[in-house]
Parts: structure tokens; C-alpha cells; sequence
């Protein structure tokens, strides 16, 4: 348990100022309070290896609604809440309907009564995900204003077309702890690649969430992907900011190769073209589906065009000592495997599949750190107490 | 706490004939028991506010079984069912599949070997809702009288074609609290009026469980829809003969103006004509899909005779000082929000949307109070108990 | 509180084979194992009548995993998970994605990291359900060697292509209990027929498992069914090799009637035929509808020419006494209710629906003992504890 002791020692002197708040950007959140959320996590991890429940709600509801498919992240969040004594309500509106407006607002309301949480997850139209949730959330506000919620129920982000912060607090979770401390972390670089795959329309969220997330802490990152390829111009330049503001560098390079070179972490995934998203957006929102089979073709073609952005032997090599920590938010596409020809050559997912697997293991905990902080004044205290208790999850 | 003593006191001397019945129709409730359903709803909600844990069951299924699309009542269930201590798991039969006969005697049974309660939506068919959920109990009598099932779950009715007790309750806890008391209901005047909207076929349990219900508290209730808009004439007659036995008036109007005169409570909802909803049952069951095309588009041209029948700013000033509590179900139609033309206007429903949202938020409460009245037969003593404990919902 | 007693004491010398392994087939399992599943499955279930607790997860995941639709089966999954103290949390592929190789072993791991139990119904393709819930069972071990998974979630056997596990504990745990313990079948007699249904296409999997089964009793089993309504060879096999070691008998007959004369138990139940599930397999895999119905045509034709295999009261005065225990894992196919012409005439299903429906209430006590004997190396401690704490499941 004295891993866990120095886990509760470092929280036991940090205010919170995730309590009441929202989880949606990473950016949005203080190093502190980041700092907070990692240690949360990690004492969430530690205490149910130890069999010690981490129960803290007799009973809640904690809501998922997922607009797009999801099952990993579904069954994270469905961790997450058990883990809490939540139990997960799902508001399943149907795939295609983007409600707004008034819908929303008494929607959101309605859902709330009695509930503690609410995981969102929409990530297929830019300019929209990030903005459902801002507009859930501030009728939660005015409903708790007018006395029509007794408690504001905290939103966290489970992937929007900006961010998707429970996969990067993860990936950071993972690095912390592959490289002792968060401070290790300082002046490593990372290389966040775009990769083929034979699919079109992925998510900007990842790479955006890596880059807004990582340049924070004083590492070299660095972005590469094929022209064309771009992410949200405003995301960019926040990396760039922070790079500067945190020791770091933030720098762009043109091949996996030259990204890959002296790179301590690798990150190569596969995203659609920012303009191409806008694009998509367009055309979902006009039920277009003509213009939409022939933009996913004429992206085909263009990812055909680079399908020699690909994680092999070669490029690794290129990497600190030829063993960079290969990340990936899975599943991938592994030539050979799940494709023809992907993401990354089997010979290398198969070598860090391990810690892949690891990787993917705290996001439950750190989804579940979300719904803590967000609801709980001095997380810190808490998980003392329920240290101290020591009451058992699974009976001896 | 001191509003938790009085209801608990309230509660202490009264028997409840609601233990180890269903609750499917409020005028088979006698008003001690109706009085006991308020306490207690009543009762949880300030034990809620109060973090004082209301977990009577360890372990336990409430069953839901919607045989209709449902957000708001499935959200309250569930919330009603955690709050107890419940999990809830959903009898999906698809949508279309009413099932009859032995199928329903025998799902019937199988669904209830560890589970307390039952809740059924199923408001459909005309002649069908309520017959099927007396189906279902009959058959867990039955399973009860020759051992097969331990315990008798409760059916709770979410909604059928005659009444909507869960909504009406609900309603009437609001009343109850913006007008001090049950008995200072007596003598309001609450006009139950039609109004346009651009859908059909919606059902008649709300405005038949307004009738229902509110006839019995002394009130003077007026009925106003245009020609041809009928509720089922079992209970329209049976809203006289309740009025005239607890010393209220029940009383027709043709027009909204009329109804809102100096009416203190206004509910003015859409709803199917009658012989619509039989017509429609008819071709349901047929799978007339033609028919119901034909039918639909027949009472959409009906109902837009009648597009004056909306609440606005000058009937609202008909009513007594001008300031009537105006109720609705929710969703309303608001014009110029939700549709260009509807039930009210949205100045209107703006200006009532606090109290109509706390109304809702009366639902989970109502519904918990009638799985524990249910189950529990002195729910006052139990309640004393869980107030005495003062165990946490949310630990500290 | 004595019956519990002597449940209790019959569990405290035996060790426990169960534990941390899962439950796929009832003849992996030994002798004592089966006593013990039964014990605790008993225990259980008095335990629940006397209103103590068993709930022995105060947080954890139970995963159900249905590749076909199901009804009973998943709400006695989730009676039996929520008996325990875990949460329910669906796994839904869609019905026609069978995924395998790394998208199996990746998503095994994937739902797993706080999951105490998974339980799997995968019965539709021959060769394949078991064999996928041995495949999901592999990723885990893999993943706990390699330090992924923190504990090794237990997989439940929930139906498959060869056995049904969970429906043959079950009915034997009905059996004993009608004929007034273990000891007392052995010698005894079941039928195990076909019989007639217009349908095509049911599982093999009752069959297989109940001459799998009962065949170690010391039981005489004889197998009866229409020329070509064969079951998988080397089950069948297993049957006669397992009757000669344990003391009892494995017999075919050609007629339900020489089955059924002199018989103790008869169960008449309709099946398709081996080659004819093998062929569909093939089908299926191809997606060919046109071949699929083609198949069903001539399926529904020959079983058209054995609609004298029903099960009647003629028959029934054949059997020992003329009162046999008639078994069904129901729905059953009951002519003039369910069907024109079914499996058996409504006059015996009747006289027999009250234990019939005991014999199906037995299936949630069955699974939660799979859970609890996978997951506690000393189940009889854990009940006796849980008896002695007497904490009640539903409050005073």
C-alpha cells in the first residue's frame, strides 16, 4: 500500500477545481488539476487491485449518450460508474437524429432528476459534438439555478470532433507510468504521425487531443501527416502556443521518417483530412448520401496515395534506441491482420500489444477520476477514507 | 427536516391498502391510500435532498416493459428503481409483437422469478393496455397461489390506453405543492381542454387521468374539446359521478374560452378523438398500412380546423387574476419552437417552463413511492427508519 | 433454516474444481463439482426465500454476450448477476457479425478490465459457438499471464452448438428436487424424444446436453427421434461410454413410444437434424437466403412426415405409472395454443405447466452458482457467512 500512500500524499495538499466543472477540453483544465485527475485514477487502480471497494454513491444514475457506436468506450464507462455505485442509464435518441435547441434544453433536464453523470460521445459533425455538450451543460446550469435539479450532474467528454480527453488522460496515464513520472516526461519526444488505413471519415479528436494534451508538459512533439491532412487550424496553433509557454516544442515534420527519428513515443493513426470532415458534415446534415459515397472515393484514392505511411521494422528503427513506447487508442489496422494493408505491420503490434493492452486498462479509472473530481469537493480525502475503511469489493 | 416530520407523521397513523397491489387505475386507489402515495413520494424526495440514502432492497430487479417509445417515463422508472436499490432490466419484445394468450401468462412468469417490480407501458391499442397489464398480474397470481414465483412483483402502469397514474400523481404533487396542501384544492377550478397540435393519434390517458383523478379532491372540473374530440364515455360518466360524490363539479365546455374562465389550473394537451383510436387500433392490428395513411391524413385535415385552440396570452388572461398554473405532460407543441403551430404559444410556455420542469421532476418520485407502497406494508415505518439511519447517498 | 443446514454441511468438506475456471460443458466437470454447483445453487435459493442477502460483489461487471436473441435465458443471466451484487452490461455485436482472431482476443480483453463474469449464448452456427467461447477464454488467460487483466472474469456457458449447461443444471436441479435427492435417479428413467414443431432450425444443444448429463447418474437414457434427426456423433458417443461407466444405460428407440413406456422422465422436444444444422452453418457463413430458404422448405417438409411425434396422454399411460415427470426447457410448441400441431397436446402441458415452470425457476439459482463456484475458491464458507450475517435482501 505505499504506492498508495504517496498517491494520497500528493492529492492531500491540491484544491480541486474540477469540482462542479465539466470535463470537455484537456486545455481547459490546469496542470494541477490534471495532475489530480492522474493521481485520482491511479488511486482508484490501486485501491481494487488491493479489493478495496471504491464505492461512493448508494445509489445515482450516471448517463451515456453515445451518438455514434462505441464499444470499448462504452464498456469504460460502464466500468467507470459500477466502480463509483453508479448505475448507467442509456439515452439512445437513434443514430441520425442530432436534436437542438429546445429539444436539448428540456431533454437534458428531463435525463437529470436523479442523476449524477452524464458521458457524451459525439464526434461525427465538426463544429457540433463539442457544442451539444456545452449546450447540455448550461441547462443543467439554469436548471439548477431555478431549483428545478437538486445537483448538477458533471459532463464528461467521451470523444467530441475536438477532443477526446478520457483517451488522452489515458495515454498519459500509460506514459507516467512506463516512464516513472509525470516530470520524465520532460523534453521526451513524441511523434504524432498520421498512418494509412482503407477507411475514410476517423475522427480528428485523437491526434487533436494528443497534440493539445502533451505539448503541456514540456515534451518536443511533433506532427506529421501527407498534405492535405490537416487538423483544426485552431487546435494547431494552441499546441504551438503551449509548446512555448511549457519549455517544450511543438514542430511539424513532412514523412513518418523524419518524425520518427530520436522519437522516445510514437503515436501513427489514421484521421480524415480536416476540410474533408467539414465536407462530410455538410453533406450528412443534407442526407446527401450520393455526395456522400463519392467523397468517401475520392478520399480512398487520396489515402491510396500514402499507403507507405506505415509503422514497420524500418521506421522504429529510427526511434531512441529503436524502442520508442508505440501508442495507438485502438483498434488498429494491422496489415495482414484486420487489413490488407493498415496502420502498422503486425510484426510491430504484436511486439507492443502488451502495453497496448495496458494503455487501453486505465480508462476506465480515468473516466471514473472524471466523474469523482467533478462530483466530490476533496477527492483526495475520500479516497483516504476509503483506504482506511478497507471494505472489501468481492467478499473474502 | 422538519417538513420530513410532518409527512412522517402524517404517514404513522394511516394503513395502506396499496401493499401487495397493483397500481393501474387511480380511481381503484381509495384517497386515504392516494394520501399515502403523495406522503411517501414526498417523503423520498426530501430524504433525497437530504443525502439520506432511501436503499431498501440489497439486490432486485425492476422489469420494464415498454411497448411504446419512451424517454422521459423510462428515465423516471429507472430513477425510481435505483433509488430503491433496484437494477432495472427491459423486457425489449420489439415493437410491433403484442403478444396474447399463453405467450403472455408464460413471459409473464419467466421474467419474474427474482424480480419486485413490474412496470408496463402499452397505450397503443384501445381495449388492449390496461386488459394486458390485468393479464399479466392475473397470470402472477396465479404463479404465486401455486408456488412457482416467492414474491408478487408489483405492476406499476407507465401508461396505458385509460389512465396514466404515474403522470396524474405527479401533476398532483405539483398542485399539491404550489396550491400548500390537498385540501386547499378543494374548490380550484381546472379546466382539461384540447388543444391543436400538427401530430395524431395521441393517447387519451392524460386528459382521462386528469378527469379521473381530479373529480375526486372537490374540484370543479371542466372538459372542452371541439366536436367530435370524445374520451373514452366510461370515463367521462365516471368524472360526474365522482365530482358529484366528493362535493366538486365536473362540467362540459366548448370552447378553450370558455373552460379558462376563471380557472385556476390550466391543462390544455392534444389528444386522438376516441373513435379515432378505435378506428386506428382496428387497422393497427390488420397491418393496414394504406388505412392508416388514409386515417392519418383524414384527422390531420380535422384537426387543422381547429388551429385556435391554442393557449396564448389572451386566454391565460381569463383565468382567475389572470395567473392559472398552466400544466402539461411535456413535450408540448410550442409554436414557433417545435412546430409552427401548436398547443401554446411560446411566450406561454416560456413563462411556465420552471414550474412545468419541477412537475416532471415529481415523476421519479411518484413512481418509487408506488414500488414501495407496494412492497412494503407500513412504508411509514419504513421511512422513519431510513430517516433515523441517516445513512448517505453520497458519501462525505 | 435446517434444510439450509444440511446444504451447507454437505459443501463444507468438498473442494472446489470450479473455481477459476469456466463453465463450458457439464461433462468436463466432475461428479463432485456438479454436487457442489447444485448445493450452491440450492443454497442460494433458500437463502433468497428467507430474505438474507447473497450479494458478495459490491461492484463488478457481469458481460452478457448474445449472438442470438433470447428472452429467458437473459433475464435469469441477469436475475442471477444482480443476485451477486453485479451490474449487467450488454455486449452487442449485431446478430450476424461472428467476428474471430484478433478482433475476438482484442475485444475479450477489451470489456474485461472490470468484469467478474462473462456469459455467452452462441448457438447458431455448428462448430463455432463453443469454440469462440473457448477462443474469448484464451485472450483472457493470455492477458492475466501478461499482467492486462487484474482478475480472470469466469465465462458461462449461456447455450452453444454442443451443450446448454445452464438449462441441464437446471432441470436436474429440478429433478432432484422432484424425486427427493441425487441418489434416488439412478436407475430411473428418462426419455429424451424428439417431437414434432413447424418450425426448423432448434439448436442441438438440449439434447446433446441432456444425454451429456444425465447419462453420469447412473440413469438409463434412452434417445429417440425420426430417421436423420441424428445429433453430433461424438456426443452421442460420450453418451454411451459415460452411461457404461457410471451404473446406468444409454438406449436408442425408434418410437416415442418405446421410449416412453415404462419411463420416470420424458422429454419431448423438437430439434434439427445435424447434417441439416451443418448444412445451415454453411449457409449462413455464404449469407445465401436463397439457399437458406430452400433448406427450411424441405426442413419444414420432412418434419411434416413425423407430426404423430407429439407428445400426448396416450403416451403419457405408457410411462412408469402412467405419471411421468414430463421436462420441456420451454417455449414449448403446444398444439391448438401456440401452434396448429406442436410437441405436445395442451391437456399434458397443463397438467404439467406448474412444475414445468418450477423446473425453469431454478435457471437463475443455476447461473449464479456458476459465478459464485468460478469466482470463490470456498463457495460453502462464503454462504455459510453469508447465512450467518443474515443481512436481509429486502428491509424490515
Amino acid at each position: 500500500m505505499s504506492e498508495l500512500k504517496t498517491v494520497l500524499e500528493r492529492l492531500a495538499g491540491r484544491a480541486n477545481g474540477l469540482y462542479g466543472n465539466d470535463f470537455l477540453l484537456t486545455w481547459e483544465k490546469s496542470e494541477d488539476d490534471l495532475r489530480t485527475l492522474l493521481d485520482v485514477a491511479e488511486a482508484l487502480r490501486l485501491l481494487r487491485l488491493d479489493n478495496t471497494t471504491t464505492r461512493c454513491f448508494d445509489s445515482g444514475l450516471a448517463i451515456s449518450n453515445f451518438r455514434d457506436n462505441s464499444t470499448r468506450t462504452r464498456f469504460s464507462f460502464a466500468s467507470a460508474a459500477n466502480l463509483l455505485g453508479l448505475a448507467v442509464q442509456d439515452l439512445d435518441e437513434g443514430k441520425s437524429q442530432i436534436a437542438h435547441g429546445e429539444t436539448v434544453r428540456e431533454t437534458a433536464v428531463m435525463i437529470s432528476f436523479l442523476s449524477d453523470v452524464i458521458g457524451i460521445r459525439d464526434d461525427m459533425y465538426l463544429g457540433a459534438g463539442n457544442a451539444y455538450m456545452r449546450e447540455v451543460g448550461s441547462a443543467l446550469d439554469q436548471a439548477v439555478t431555478e431549483g428545478v435539479l437538486p445537483q448538477r450532474p458533471t459532463i464528461v467528454n467521451l470523444q467530441c470532433d475536438i477532443d477526446h480527453p478520457t483517451q488522452t488522460m489515458a495515454d498519459l496515464q500509460h506514459m507516467v507510468r512506463e516512464f516513472g513520472s509525470l516530470e520524465n516526461l520532460k523534453g521526451k519526444k513524441l511523434a504524432m504521425t498520421w498512418a494509412y488505413s482503407p477507411s475514410y471519415g476517423k475522427p480528428l479528436s485523437v491526434p487533436q487531443g494528443v497534440i493539445g494534451l502533451m505539448t503541456r508538459l514540456g515534451m518536443e512533439v511533433t506532427l506529421a501527416h501527407p498534405p492535405g491532412y490537416e487538423l483544426m487550424p485552431e487546435v494547431v496553433e494552441l499546441a504551438g502556443r503551449q509548446a512555448g509557454e511549457n519549455g517544450g516544442a511543438f514542430t511539424r515534420a513532412a514523412t513518418m521518417a523524419e518524425a520518427f527519428a530520436g522519437a522516445d513515443i510514437v503515436y501513427p493513426k489514421s484521421w480524415a483530412p480536416y476540410h474533408v470532415m467539414a465536407e462530410r458534415t455538410t453533406l450528412l446534415r443534407a442526407k446527401d448520401q450520393a455526395g456522400l459515397d463519392a467523397l468517401e472515393q475520392k478520399c480512398l484514392a487520396q489515402n491510396a496515395e500514402h499507403v507507405d505511411w506505415q509503422c514497420d521494422r524500418a521506421l522504429m528503427d529510427k526511434t531512441a534506441a529503436g524502442k520508442a513506447l508505440y501508442l495507438h487508442c485502438l483498434p488498429a489496422d494491422i496489415t495482414g491482420v484486420s487489413c490488407e494493408q493498415g496502420e502498422v505491420t503486425e510484426e510491430i503490434f504484436e511486439q507492443y500489444r502488451e502495453p497496448l493492452y495496458r494503455q487501453a486498462g486505465y480508462k476506465p479509472y480515468v473516466i471514473a477520476a472524471m466523474m469523482l473530481c467533478g462530483r466530490f469537493a476533496d477527492p483526495g480525502a475520500l479516497l483516504k477514507k476509503l483506504a482506511d475503511d478497507g471494505a472489501p469489493r468481492v467478499r473474502g
